[in-house]
């Protein structure tokens, strides 16, 4: 990641998958427990919509440095492609 | 669309819209004739599949032309807000 | 579809067919005249989103009548499987 | 979850939630090493898809176990306002 905002942006994302780490182990006890099938698939879910929150808080530092810088440099192959692999995998 | 590819682009994306919207007048024959939901949803779901193979065609388009041009030309806040709203609506 | 809710859910869905179809051709006329690339997109997101509450509709529909009805009759092993392929397959 | 299967699917299940644990503690390890972005947006990816994995073999079990019991046992009205609520939101 950028250096200009890695403090910030490293410190937050590890913050969010500390959080995530600590759902998922919930998510594990109630598959021990057998707890009722939707109630963990809604778990589940909801750790994937964290997941994509990350995924915007890395992107977004991405585009503001990485991909600026990039196309800034004359790297603009690369940047577009890789990009456009986002959008195409999701 | 850019000017430089937008022949191309432009007449694939009117291609595609066209079959696309054949596919959705097959869906209104199908719920017409009462036919079974689940097959009525399964073609919905391809729809929506090539709508999105379809805004690949445009953002690849995008990414290509008016970013590259967008940020070597200053206009980066503008260029990375778009993508972003791209990644985080969907 | 069900013969009991036919004609509401019915002609609820034919008319988001009618507006969605609406929704696409003015996407076509977008392409047609140039419009920025990211304004195109939104708009085929909103339909996918249209398509996905379509598909909600005729969902429910299917839940409450076709599903119960098979359960109830023997034939669970048709009715689970679809419902797992509709999950699988989005 | 449902007795009959639950040994198979909660092996599987916890088997599974082992395993994205661990990729989880590399995405970690990545942000800590400033791997690059792109890199880690993947493999985050690759997590929620392997939750999707997960959630899969949960409501297979919860369709032919909880689901058909429900249904039989004139609990439809919860059943299938649960199972409503899992295509909405996702």
């Amino acid at each position: 990641m950028d250096k200009r905002k890695k403090t910030t942006t490293k410190a937050r994302a590890l913050h969010r998958l500390k959080i995530i780490k600590g759902h998922l182990e919930s998510i594990e006890k109630m598959v021990e427990q057998n707890k009722y099938c939707i109630d963990i698939v809604h778990q589940s879910r909801a750790v994937q919509k964290a997941l994509q929150k990350l995924d915007l808080l890395i992107i977004n530092d991405h585009l503001n440095h990485c991909v600026v810088r990039q196309i800034k440099n004359g790297q603009e192959q690369k940047s577009t492609s890789e990009l456009l692999k986002l959008f195409e995998y999701r």
